[in-house]
């Protein structure tokens, strides 16, 4: 069994002499376009285009661009501390604004900066340290949440997904492969991005699992048909009274399954966000409109029709059957007891 | 106000020196190509290919492609009466095959062989001006929907809609505007096909009213952000019992409206199939999967992933606000009613 590209974010977002490379996941799975960032803002706007997505691969993404901008000033400019400081928080505060809704950008830029020792002569070695322990523990808590997502599943399942739930999805589905369970998977579409079809969708079918694609409006119909046993999304954003932030049309989802008594489980990875209270706090994007408006950059509708794209929206807990974590499996309405629970290593 | 090309049949389904031209659903708004039908198979395939669509439309159209038969079997062959019947049939058979989820295309067929006056040296007359009496009398049935639904219609409403409902949608969105009530719609998309894109948003816009485009996983979050007063689909068909089948994502849409406890009303037309006792009985057409892959031929999944085209879902009476028809406005579960209803005409 290969390993799917985006299992790993080290295959699709990897420095090469000191420039980023990210395989553009708009052209995927039909092309591998390698995207080049020279600097932070050539990183900034890569996010901004959605080159890369996920909340956990935009926040690394992002600290690559701070590393970028660490490694100019090192090379090209002659900063005292306080200069630098300045001028790594100015590239910190613009790759921060490229996306709200997830909460991990902002809290890992925050937390590398807060984490310069200073009296070090250069900071990008520290940076780059911190990126790579970044990428380790993600890719941990990926595959720790994946196995617990596979304790609940069952020989026969078939599991409705929306956009790119990221690697825990691919890791769970590795582990219950592994184990002989039958899974099946039906993808939607995720529009307009195209996330399930074009990353989902090509994912899990290179893990060798059967995948079935439909459009967004096609999963009612089929929970009502019995062909769904449970579904799983991901969150850009969990609050602590358990409303999770993810990709629009997850909402959709969770009412529709919770109309059809299918569990509706959210892949929370690291827990919730806890600056956040509730999920009134949770800022959603909104994207250009006009990205709803075409496809593929062929244009959709009429000229005087005006579009609307929430790139975001909001489960409210009671809809949400459990949140599972690489700590274990937790009630939405209990995640804030995340940070006391044990991480648990599987065997 | 311009009348909306899909406001009238005859705008885009009509003769031209007994050879059937259809403009081609697919390509609108952008071009407006016209699709030649020379022959009944030329009908039924442009009808599979959903260059026409719409339960009412495609049964004018199949009509005309019974017309065409008729015209061809008097002016090229030389056959008796039971043969012309014969041939007739193999045709109307033909054409009926073509869509199976609505009940107005095999009712209009079967009408139509039915009513043949055999005695008569040539039949294409009588089909002929049986269509045209069909048109005018949809023709009303779509006016008189629309001024039902006007009846419910308020000043400030924002209305959501799913896929094409015709012009009786047109018709209701005409009457409110004449009486100065300010109408906001939101269309769906409506995946694979983007009839909401392509014909409903471009339409109601050429009626000089506020239409904004989202894609199908929006209608949720539409709807908890209080941006949606109302729901109104269309019905390819209705059982006795009040179930609707629509184009697939209806029941989705109606299941997040009834969360949110916002109307969904269904531009039922002239009632229900009165064949069809329950939703049960209503076949749902599977299309081609292929068609859910690919976005204007282009792919854009994996080659390994397979596709799933439910055309139509079933939205059951319990969901369903009420059935807007041209004899006036029935609760679902009284639908059967419809025909002992008087028809009402507005002044």
């Amino acid at each position: 069994m290969d390993e799917p590209l985006l299992m790993h974010i080290n295959n699709n977002v990897f420095l090469r002499d000191q420039t980023l490379f990210i395989v553009d996941r708009r052209y995927l799975p039909a092309q591998i376009v390698e995207l080049v960032c020279n600097d932070y803002e050539d990183v900034a706007q890569a996010i901004e285009k959605m080159a890369v997505q996920g909340a956990g691969d935009i926040a690394v993404t992002a600290a690559y661009g701070l590393y970028l901008a660490a490694v100019h000033i090192e090379n090209h400019l002659q900063c005292n501390t306080e200069e630098t400081r300045q001028l790594l928080l100015t590239a910190s505060n613009r790759l921060i604004a490229t996306r709200p809704t997830g909460f991990h950008l902002k809290a890992l830029l925050a937390k590398m900066m807060a984490g310069i020792n200073w009296e070090e002569a250069r900071c990008s070695g520290q940076l780059l340290a911190g990126i790579n322990q970044t990428i380790s523990k993600q890719q941990l808590c990926s595959e720790l949440t994946g196995k617990w997502g596979n304790t609940i599943l069952e020989d026969g399942d078939c599991i409705l997904t929306h956009c790119f739930p990221g690697a825990g999805l691919l890791y769970m589905l590795k582990a219950a492969k592994e184990q002989k369970k039958q899974i099946q998977v039906i993808s939607t579409e995720t529009r307009p991005y195209l996330q399930g079809a074009r990353l989902t969708a090509w994912s899990v079918s290179e893990l060798g699992i059967p995948v079935t694609l439909i459009t967004d409006n096609m999963a009612a119909y089929c929970m009502s048909q019995g062909s769904v046993t449970k579904v799983f999304t991901a969150a850009d954003r969990i609050a602590l009274d358990g409303t999770i932030a993810n990709k629009v049309g997850t909402f959709q989802l969770a009412i529709a399954a919770a109309y059809h008594h299918i569990p509706f489980y959210v892949l929370g990875y690291g827990g919730p966000d806890k600056r956040c209270a509730t999920g009134k706090e949770i800022p959603i994007e909104f994207r250009n409109p006009e990205e709803v408006l075409s496809f593929n950059g062929i244009k959709t509708t009429g000229e005087k029709v005006k579009g609307f794209y929430p790139a975001f929206d909001l489960t409210p807990p009671e809809l949400v059957t459990a949140i599972i974590t690489d700590r274990g499996i937790i009630a939405p309405d209990e995640v804030n007891t995340y940070r006391s629970l044990p991480v648990k290593y599987f065997c």
